[in-house]
């Protein structure tokens, strides 16, 4: 039975009888429930009643009504209202826009406004690089996406992606100071989604694509990256990859094996498994087999597109030919970002002697962790609540502040790199163990590790393009 | 000779000796080369010398150099720096982006975004209409440019027009709480603008059209509104023309006459005149004329596109022929949106008795108000440095909080005219005087007159959508 989640967190509003003995009470009926109780206010009271405000994280939505039910059988309580607090973090949105200078006055805002920006817009109509200077460009990012693969929630479209996209500014900005904005584009083709974001580029310093179904993700990024003047990152490709990369370089660290000699074993060939091949050979890796649900891909054999052609022609230099789990006897190393439930304990037990297993499949892993860490060295997943969690949240905040920071133009392979090795390095060797490869999503020192490597990668290679200057001083003007 | 304009306000950092009479000397020094000091800090000092950051206006570029030359020809003063306070408020851009939310710790996290998320993103999924409850749709509108018509500088291409789209959204949110984002395209063509503004319409509650040139601007506003569920509102015409039609109203009031009675001249028959006299006929007006740089259009005549030809079939009912110094002889009303200087003094003469000139050309008007205030009893400008100034500030934010507070999905005429007549309102029988015809900008009445006028409106005509609760309370989850 699943345990009670944050993410299904509730505020019980009951009216109790004023005895001493109702908080205790509510508190045992809840508890006796299933619920976890994480918070208890009266915010009202009179001479017969109390007026309860109790938080608990349920199971879910049943689960929820339950404990209502629960309570309200309890004889004198009466429950008031039933309000969820993911639906009430949500409510209204998370993002708004906030004024970074003062208009209080008539000259204020014949500075901020008319007629004073005039002046503004004519420098930068004379040099549109001086956008970087005095425009919100320097900053922002945009977050963009058409709902076609979010979550696993699969084709939701724009509407319902948003909750999704304002998170990832809110994380953006929280993490990285980055302003993101999110774009949620009502339409699903190709053409449209690359015409769309070239023609809204000219205010944003990144762009950020997510969640968009492969192979389209594919050619959107490359085709951007190739037309636009700005960096492009499909966060679920490149985001993954770093921190997956990240992840690797420490759980081989602790197992004392070389990447350059270990045996991978992938499993999912989507966007995000096509990236972490890219980065893995890119990192130094030799022995990488990609399978998908038809078996591990061959050279020399014709696959139904471009990008699984590519991973087909550079993987797997052994010709090896079978399935997954045949793949597994002897590897190092297992991949997955698949499906759930694909392996079990014998597949990890056939593994290499100090395995590492990373089953990052969403919700539900390829295989349990506490199952995998029966046979594995290392395990990791893409879940709050294991240890080893992989998650973009490490990534993406301090990769565009880099970006931002550098002015770069574009995204280079060796800048994932740096990334993934700044996160990799944020853990000491005096604290690295099985159990902690990656660091957690709250350190504080990942985001500008990240943005400094990257960053060092642009201004070394020449995509940096911020002039050294960010001083109003002796403008000519 | 032009005043010294906030506008152009330097700040000079000085090195100056440290003696008693220092500080005046530099004071002098630049008061006599006509700059007007507007600040004077001792920022740095040592017993040989003071650091002076020296703030002060001047009448532009080549007189702040004469000041800095001035105070450099003072013997033992050095300028250290000469930095522009204009240019220093954009640097960076004038926006950035916030959460609303609090992310602390994971439980947080895991509301706010992954797997929390998944339910709020399945709720508008099922119900596309909760995206308004749940996003930031409710609050949230798009400034969209082409950067066509920005200003009196025309063209200028969509990262020059930046500071505008900043600008206007940090008046957007100052005024009435509204989160604008700047949507500046990188294209010009009518059918790429109306495709690009469809498919990011989803995060959006409405979209204010800003700076496009005409006529392009009436058939992308056109098309919009029709093929959009949320309201669309180009400003340059419709926040002219409310602001225009309040102090008309106001106008009126002060010289006694009726707006159904009095004759009406327009200059300028681009997108504002174009508003203008449509929101003339729908408060009650029925002469009305409107002369283009060829002189009055008459009906029954053919014009060069559809937008003219309709001004031509619904104007000047008496048929009168001849230019628009002809027009204005014994006209109560003149309305200026075209070019500087095209009246004099007689021409004011020439008109009835009390009679009323709104000059608004920018930012040089058809006529100085000195000048029209000799013959006219009610002058107003769109310039900040006269009385009534006709200034869009008092329309667009209170009328888009109206649209957003009812959950409009479309913009109807009777808003406009509610509008106007609730900006009009807000000045007393006892305040109205001929200076003072239209609140200040900074009036703090005005932004929510207009807001409850409009969303009075919607409600009553059916274009309102807003559910009635907004607590998340007993949600159906």
């Amino acid at each position: 039975m699943a345990t009670p989640s944050p993410g299904y967190s509730i505020i019980v509003k009951v009216q109790a009888p004023a005895t001493f003995t109702a908080t205790s009470d509510l508190t045992a009926v809840v508890a006796e429930a299933g619920a976890a109780i994480t918070a208890l206010d009266i915010v009202d009271a009179s001479h017969e009643s109390n007026i309860i405000n109790l938080a608990c994280n349920t199971r879910g939505k049943e689960h929820s009504r339950q404990v209502k039910d629960a309570i309200e059988a309890v004889d004198g309580f009466e429950v008031l209202s039933l309000s969820d607090r993911t639906f009430h973090m949500h409510q209204g949105g998370k993002l708004q826009t906030i004024s970074k200078v003062n208009v209080r006055n008539r000259d204020d805002l014949s500075r901020a406004y008319t007629p004073g920006v005039a002046r503004v817009c004519t420098a930068i109509a004379k040099d549109n690089s001086r956008a970087r200077e005095l425009t919100i460009k320097r900053n922002t990012i945009a977050v963009v996406t058409d709902g076609s693969a979010v979550l696993g929630l699969g084709d939701i479209g724009p509407e319902a992606s948003m909750p999704v996209m304002e998170g990832k500014a809110v994380l953006f900005k929280q993490f990285a100071d980055v302003d993101a904005w999110p774009v949620a584009l009502d339409t699903n083709d190709t053409e449209e989604i690359i015409q769309v974001v070239k023609a809204i580029a000219p205010a944003y310093g990144g762009i950020n694509l997510e969640d968009i179904s492969a192979p389209r993700c594919f050619e959107i990024e490359a085709r951007l990256r190739e037309e636009l003047d700005i960096p492009v990152f499909h966060d679920d490709q490149h985001g993954t990859a770093i921190v997956t990369q990240a992840a690797l370089n420490n759980a081989l660290k602790v197992v004392g094996k070389k990447l350059e000699d270990v045996r991978i074993v992938l499993s999912g060939v989507g966007a995000a498994g096509h990236a972490i091949i890219r980065l893995l050979k890119a990192s130094g890796a030799k022995h990488i087999l990609a399978a998908g649900r038809d078996g591990v891909l061959e050279p020399n054999t014709t696959q139904r597109d471009e990008h699984r052609q590519w991973l087909a022609d550079n993987t797997n230099t052994a010709g090896f030919s079978g399935s997954l789990k045949e793949a597994l006897v002897n590897a190092d190393v297992f991949i997955g970002v698949s499906a759930p439930n694909l392996l079990d304990e014998s597949d990890v037990a056939s593994m290499n002697t100090d395995a590492v297993v990373f089953a990052m499949a969403n919700p539900d892993p390829e295989i349990l962790p506490t199952d995998a860490s029966k046979h594995a060295a290392v395990v990791a997943t893409g879940r709050s609540d294991f240890p080893n969690q992989i998650n973009n949240v490490l990534a993406f905040p301090g990769f565009f502040r880099g970006l931002l920071d550098a002015g770069a133009a574009d995204i280079t392979e060796d800048m994932l790199v740096a990334a993934a090795d700044a996160i990799a390095e944020t853990i000491t060797e005096d604290e690295l163990n099985p159990s902690y490869v990656i660091p957690s999503v709250f350190n504080d020192k990942v985001s500008g590790a990240v943005a400094d490597a990257v960053a060092d990668v642009a201004k070394r290679n020449g995509t940096a393009t911020e002039p050294a200057s960010k001083t109003p001083d002796d403008i000519d003007f």
